[in-house]
């Protein structure tokens, strides 16, 4: 079973990626940049460049889909790059092809905060795409780089959807239905989302579960089945938003980057500032199997718990990471 | 007469010192930054260091609002730094301090288009100040650098005046219910500012001219009545606006940047491009005499246009670029 993870934040290690594959995971999009600018993105990509080479035999890019194959056959994991910000590109349309051919594949236009592009879930306000955001979504088409609206506001991801030309993600989120956070998605993104061809990828991230840590594997489970039902199932995939071996200092940063003093705490707050508790059914990659089982056990057919795993991300990367 | 210009963008040469010297021009707030990051803004920053020593017998270095009157009495032009975007503090709050440093005591939140802290007058929409626009105040407000509004929205120009603990400026533009244009502001935006303490400067820059270049002495001076009578004489000043020396590439990039291909034509079109040609009463820095005499023409009383023209700044000025 072809399994593609779209949205990992991990601190790797060699231990870590062979844990991934023990997992079985074929594919993960991997976070470049949180709140990195053009020269400090260039310098993460250089990283993953030296980890290409010093884990050859365990890892590979993947700038088409097909990659991703070809990573399965080897028995390796195929990395794919990505950002959380629009930040790496600046205030300059034209690095969005610069960083496309540096590998870069899916971007946010926000993280959280409003950007030069749209604005993120945690403004009081949003103000839709903007008319820097309407330039970067058509170059995004052009070159063949996912947008991506997981930490969007509502009708910056709803004007997304309907300016791209070509199907748009959330790579990592829930319905909010199902648990209303900020983080989390109206049933109008994704009817909308669903209707246009786009792809939403489940999060694992306890804050955007129900009853977060002590969520149990059958709801979660339960809650994909309702999600298949309200947009298809081919428009489902697995986006865990996994982050592990990071301190607290890198959480912070991921909340506060540099645009405030004091400290946000985003989902978590004062009192419970750390990183959340995975629930125990999904610790780490080498758990992708237990929502396989759980949705076989809800009753999904085999054949929907593949795409759901993986065969959908894949199809939707195959018509994505190439130029128009 | 202290004449004090709160805004002008010139390609500066001795021979342009000298004219505003002849003018009658005690202190100007140029323009340091457009589009720039915090490198390109620090170069241009250097630029000036240069020009200061090199024009040592003409122009000095704006810190505090006392360095005009030394300025007045030596004879020289005092030059006042400011941005008009926020892109030189890039995402990050601790440069606001850094800049004021540098000698920086004006900077937009918006130019035009959408920023990190608010939204720019040219948006279909507004979604007020920023998560870290918020942040960005209360900085700018602790070190004394004034919040310029000129090119910001309607409800960020609202929402910016209510946050700052400082009256803020809109140093260049004019009330739309005498020239109605993107950039010209509500009788709401300039009684919230007059009401707070803020001020407004006056545009002589074509496109915010009632009947543009056509627009004469005594209706702008009549514009300027109705504004004292709107929001209190001890409130409004000169913003000139003026753009001298550029070519027309200059101000395809100050509309351009780096956000779009395709042309921006601003306050422009495609068919009218260029610069905007300058009313007869106000070429170039000579002319400021025409607009105190316009003044005093339409029975303003002396002590009132000697605040218009270069008083009322001055007072602002001395309470707000020192650090609280």
């Amino acid at each position: 079973m072809l399994i593609i993870d779209a949205l990992q934040y991990v601190n790797w290690t060699r231990a870590l990626f062979e844990e991934a594959r023990a997992g079985g995971v074929n594919a993960i999009h991997v976070t470049i940049t949180y709140w990195e600018n053009t020269s400090e993105a260039l310098a993460n990509i250089a990283e993953w460049e030296r980890r290409f080479e010093e884990h050859s035999d365990i890892i590979a890019p993947v700038r088409k889909a097909s990659d991703i194959l070809v990573a399965q056959n080897n028995d390796k994991i195929g990395i794919i790059f990505g950002f959380q910000n629009c930040s790496p590109i600046e205030d300059d349309l034209s690095k969005v092809a610069t960083l496309h051919k540096q590998g870069v594949r899916i971007m946010q236009l926000t993280y959280n905060n409003q950007t030069l592009l749209a604005t993120g879930c945690y403004e009081d306000r949003d103000s839709g795409v903007t008319r820097m955001g309407r330039e970067v979504i058509k170059e995004m088409n052009r070159v063949g780089m996912v947008i991506d609206m997981s930490h969007s506001a509502e009708l910056s991801t709803l004007q997304a959807i309907e300016i791209s030309e070509r199907p748009i993600a959330i790579t990592h989120a829930n319905p909010s239905r199902w648990h209303d956070a900020l983080r989390n998605k109206s049933d109008d993104v994704l009817k909308a989302l669903g209707q246009s061809g786009g792809m939403l990828g489940f999060s694992m991230y306890p804050f955007h579960l129900n009853n977060g840590p002590e969520c149990t594997l059958d709801d979660f489970c339960g809650m994909i089945m309702d999600t298949a039902d309200l947009i298809g199932v081919d428009r489902i995939g697995i986006g865990s938003d996994l982050c592990q071996n990071w301190g607290y200092e890198t959480l912070e940063w991921m909340r506060s980057g540099k645009w405030t003093f004091k400290p946000d705490y985003g989902e978590g707050n004062a009192q419970n500032p750390e990183w959340p508790k995975q629930p125990d059914w999904f610790e780490s990659s080498k758990d992708f199997g237990n929502i396989a089982n759980g949705l076989i056990a809800k009753g999904m057919s085999q054949d929907d718990v593949e795409k759901v795993m993986g065969l959908n991300w894949y199809r939707f990367f195959e018509s994505s990471f190439e130029p128009q």
